[in-house]
């Protein structure tokens, strides 16, 4: 059983229905990503957690942050680090 | 970073534009086994790979079997390796 890297991890609260939201997000990576990520794991979790981890660092994290990631800014700091010459396009902010 | 099991992982083309089946298939997984799945992967592969895996045994290979699994007898599939005891419900096929 082998794990593809980089390995995008969405752990959601299955208590909180976030089951669509983490979908929604693994399919717009996996939408902008489409050769460079390795996998996108959707993980069941309980307890308010929403965590997006990248290959076990953490992007984001609803307890830390609050709220939910802005799928921008959540791109954002995917493709600085796998893909960081990559454009994001209209909405990629340079700074 | 800490993988999940039992991992179900879906190997869906890009080329065939088959994310949003494998999405699909995933999130169907995930409603009905809230609790008994660590994880569902998603894969981006290539050349009409559609693959289903749990815990690296293929469950289901559009290579060998053709066109796509159908839901019902996935489920079955999947249930009867991590949660035999249970239901699915008016579809299921006792045999």
């Amino acid at each position: 059983m082998t794990q593809r890297q980089p390995r995008l991890e969405i752990e959601y609260c299955t208590q909180c229905r976030w089951l669509l939201r983490a979908g929604w997000t693994a399919q717009e990576l996996l939408t902008t990503f489409v050769t460079e990520l390795g996998e996108v794991a959707l993980i069941p979790g309980v307890g308010g957690v929403f965590d997006v981890r990248l290959d076990g660092e953490l992007l984001w994290s609803r307890k830390d942050q609050g709220g939910f990631p802005e799928l921008a800014a959540l791109k954002q700091l995917v493709r600085d680090r796998i893909a960081p010459d990559r454009s994001l396009g209209h909405s990629d902010k340079k700074d």
